[in-house]
């Protein structure tokens, strides 16, 4: 086993940035070399190794420049999500471990030229889903293994996240965003509630989405904004444009063991931050608002344990008592990092799992693609106004798999 | 105007039981027959009568033998789902003024009946949907109509009720719930939530719901509930028996102006009550936990207000603020009945309009006959696996109709 991984960071933008801060944190990582496609942000991620106590990484506005002349023993792709696959491509045609920031695809060949490649390469791929490793979604899936659940018949999530002022700031800063809600109309960001919710229903480990449909709002969320909000040079800048993506993208999944999954796109209009993440058992209910709800099996008929939310939040007092191992541990020695240590914990699953020297990773490329695609499959589904079906990236295997457990990372 | 109404109530069920209480406190409003299927249910009736001082309605088990015999001046209809249309067909044929409780139909052409009925014998039909005089509800409908929300873009909502109590107890008791879930596989109550939400969208009034999708999960709540919690005869009873109906059905609603709907039926598995109310606009959300989060104009970028269920709820407040007039006179002069006051409200809303003589009701035939045609729409799509069109029952009307303000019941 190796003891230390010489790596790249490729994009150093907003997220390429958020996990630089923890990877320069850890002992057996050396980030050797940098990326990306504006000098300023090169010169940025150096100025924070330095400060942070670790060597001066060497910094390439050309990925294909760094990987060539670069001994690195993994990467880590931030990039803009139009350019995860491309770049993923490239790197498992050489042999270097992959681990890919999230996102969606527009095009489902993306998701077979990955699978493919992956199988040809047996090169480690890694989809780095953040939320996968989150501190209640862990407690749930403990839970749902424990069989608290009973049997779980339909989950919900959703991006509820209001990036109006981000999107929009696309016209000033660099920000990618814009341009994706000018061109797309779609579930353009499923990942962060399909990872967890496709680890509960053993999604390609012997179960498999079957068919998607999305219907679309209309899109008048940024434009009332734009008009509302911002000053009038940015307003000049944007006043003319007319967005593609409708505000509310919502999406509905049947998977072949005969769940429901139900998710929305909500990125445009003003609201709190919620991943809205509902998992429904025949015994249990766990609500995006913190809160469980169960069936007693001491007492008979109406018998059930409910707090409600307005008096008090039972999520924290069972998220401690079905403490995930991973949060165990992570408790015992906590780390500072992004996004309330999930960010961290995704990039030690990357990172110790390629130590080790396993193939398979923890979030692997089938898990990857399965969640991308539902991007391309809702536009397909907004577009022609129909039902799709979902292809089946492991060719049958899902059957047969199970979820290897070769460490405490593997979920 | 007259100043009394001779009415009677046909069906004598746990609703219809629910209904007259109300009823029998109302002075202007005399029952003057009942009629139901079971004797002990009208002796139950009379009974009330009798208890709350009122004369001894006369009781019937054919409601055709009621009508021929009995001068009645508006009808409450208040039996099993199924029976809804035909009586309702019957009565309005008699010239007698409906009011038909809610629920779903399993065949479109009872929406067409009813329709081509009311255009032929243009007698009164009134659609006593409570939900749609709920306090929150119409606060929000009145903050709607403010223009609080900027444009609204998107509502949630869905009848997430734990039922199986009730529904297995059918096997024991005369309940029908056992029955539907036995036979069907669709969306079987959606006009408690889809009442206010199409109402707040102006659905045959400007705007239609133009299509549908539902998707349905596997049913496995109610065998597992029986399993668990009833006793040994109980179980005998029912544990051969596979139920058709889905545990969750996720239905999608897209509408002409641009507006989507979510909605779900969430009825045999362990959970709190919710109707999920959620309305989304440019400018505010209302969720369902009654919070309100907006935009606050006075300050520029990333400025809102939210507080968080956690620790505060503003819907309260809220829905003071901005009390519907109809609260505001309810609360004036508080009557004791079903449902947190909707069950008077959508009564009196009723017997209103139709003392005062109107032919057009609050709640319309266009509108009884949307909500329910989702019953059937739902099914079609489930067992096709396709998003179907939705019928417009006002023929083109709905372009040009407008809410008729004939008194403050008109919503």
């Amino acid at each position: 086993m190796k003891k230390t991984l010489s790596i790249a960071v490729i994009g150093l933008g907003q997220r390429g940035m958020g996990l630089l801060r923890p990877i320069l944190r850890m002992k057996d990582v050396n980030v050797v070399a940098v990326c990306d496609s504006y000098q300023d942000r090169i010169e940025q991620a150096q100025k924070l190794s330095k400060k942070l106590g670790r060597d001066l990484p060497r910094g390439y506005v050309d990925y294909k420049e760094l990987v060539e002349k670069e001994s690195i023993e993994a990467v880590i792709i931030s990039c803009s999500w139009k350019c995860h696959t491309e770049i993923s491509l490239y790197c498992m045609e050489k042999g270097i471990p992959v681990g890919c920031e999230v996102g969606g695809v527009h095009d489902i060949n993306e998701c077979w030229a990955l699978v493919n490649t992956y199988e040809k390469t047996q090169t480690p791929y890694m989809f780095l889903e953040n939320c996968c490793y989150g501190e209640y979604e862990l407690a749930c899936l403990n839970m749902v293994k424990k069989g608290l659940f009973g049997k779980v018949v339909s989950c919900e999530g959703g991006y509820k996240h209001d990036l109006r002022d981000e999107i929009s700031g696309g016209a000033l800063n660099r920000h990618y965003r814009l341009e994706e809600y000018i061109n797309s109309n779609c579930e353009n960001y499923p990942t962060h509630e399909i990872g967890p919710i496709a680890k509960i229903l053993d999604i390609n480990r012997g179960n498999r989405m079957v068919e998607l449909v999305s219907i679309s709002s209309k899109a008048v969320g940024l434009n009332e904004y734009v008009k509302d909000n911002l000053d009038k040079e940015h307003i000049k800048k944007l006043e003319d444009i007319v967005f593609k993506q409708g505000d509310i993208v919502n999406t509905l999944i049947k998977c072949e063991n005969g769940e429901t999954i139900s998710i929305s796109l909500d990125t445009t209009l003003p609201r709190p931050y919620s991943r809205g993440f509902t998992v429904h058992g025949t015994r249990m209910l766990y609500s995006e608002e913190g809160n469980y709800y169960f069936d007693d099996k001491n007492k008979l008929h109406k018998a059930f344990h409910w707090i409600p939310s307005k008096f008090f939040n039972n999520g924290r007092k069972m998220a401690r008592k079905y403490r995930h191992e991973i949060w165990k541990n992570f408790k015992r020695h906590p780390v500072k990092s992004g996004h309330g240590g999930m960010d961290y914990l995704v990039l030690r699953a990357f990172f110790e799992s390629v130590l080790q020297g396993h193939k398979v990773m923890p979030l692997d490329v089938y898990d990857a693609v399965t969640w991308m695609a539902i991007t391309a499959l809702s536009a397909k589904s907004i577009e022609t106004g129909t039902i799709v079906e979902f292809p089946d990236f492991t060719r049958g295997a899902y059957k047969e798999r199970k979820t290897e457990k070769f460490n405490v990372w593997y979920i």
